[in-house]
């Protein structure tokens, strides 16, 4: 049985353990908190960052993107018609598009500072304290613009990346999933982006992520919510 | 012919014009300047980011990772045994591994910083100023253990990700030689990494490269020879 070292509230790992579930694979799940820098984890992959997957071979693979990669390459095309990473081309120029947008450049104005400010912090032994407000704010206003691409996407396509599921709405519906477990979603904006992700956590592979809980934090009625 | 819209001293366009030099594939280099938010850009991908190649058939394929996914898909077969992604799996693992670690973690630790403080804010109309020199300062004490790094990795392997020349080389050598160039490189700190550097930027596809120049800044002695 792989193994994938996670963190419940990482959009990183939650990106991940959707794929995983939508290939059919089910995990060893082990919590991990990159932040303590646990020797041990270190030594697998000295970047120190979750998610990180050992398969059945013991062949480490570390970081989101280079999962997905993994994943499509071998269990890609066992998914038929299913695939997240379409055969095509331009599809793939597409989905790794989106990929790319959510996993670094949502991460990087949105997420990360929600994942470390608000969740990261009250565990942290060194480096803790109050999360630093600014960086909230400033995701929070962040997200309203990613909220309407999504939204303008949609309108145009069935899913974010075209006719088919893919790995960009999962990757998208991971990194708003912590957000939204921390009322940081304004649905209020984009009624079509809300449509989306309605549809997306409607699925099997979402159900285990709905249920991951936080000492502390009580995340708002609508986040379990299959029709908000 | 295709066109890659890139910086100078942008490494992650440096990366991809080194894959696509490796590749065999000339592209028109058309210099796009990401900070000005140029509209006729953004109608390209709304990212704004550069690299950003439109391949003979029109293809918009944006981001360092996605064009090398997309040359390793086009052309990569072609390459025979100087394929830059193994096409074995592990050996694909090894080297998505390193590329997002210099693309990303690299580019997020160093070479971002020593790119908008030292080359960006001269050029910049809006928000320019006098370079941070704690961002600065931070990028240089970064810079060293990522040196130690490629010199650890290359005492056990003739290239970064393994036995070949790989794009793991090519990202690495990319984010280095904008560091190199400002001079911000501890080179005596590390003679495997400076051994390993010497090569790659021995390499035909490295030569435009080491002839770009920034109005303004003159690169060390150092910077464009090959034998240090």
């Amino acid at each position: 049985m792989p193994s994938l070292y996670h963190q419940p509230l990482c959009p990183q790992s939650r990106f991940i353990r959707l794929a995983l579930a939508e290939h059919g694979v089910e995990p060893q799940l082990i919590e991990e908190r990159p932040y303590e820098r646990r020797r041990e984890f270190l030594a697998l992959d000295p970047a120190g960052e979750t998610p990180l997957l050992i398969d059945d071979t013991g062949l480490i693979v570390p970081g989101a993107v280079t999962i997905a990669e993994y994943l499509d390459e071998t269990g890609g095309v066992a998914l038929g018609e299913n695939r997240l990473l379409p055969s095509d081309l331009a599809g793939r120029v597409e989905v790794r598009r989106l990929v790319s947008w959510f996993t670094q450049k949502f991460y990087g104005e949105v997420s990360n500072w929600l994942l470390t400010e608000k969740i990261n912090k009250r565990f942290m032994t060194n480096g803790g304290g109050a999360p630093d407000m600014d960086l909230v704010r400033a995701a929070r206003a962040n997200i309203r613009y990613h909220l309407h691409y999504i939204g303008y996407l949609t309108q145009q396509r069935n899913w974010l990346a075209g006719d088919k599921l893919s790995y960009a709405d999962l990757a998208a519906a991971a990194h708003i999933s912590v957000a939204d477990f921390l009322g940081d979603v304004p649905w209020d904006e984009d009624e079509t982006a809300k449509l989306w992700y309605a549809r997306v956590k409607s699925r099997k592979s979402f159900r285990a992520l709905l249920n991951d809980r936080v000492p502390g934090i009580t995340p708002p009625a609508v986040y379990a919510d299959l029709d908000f």
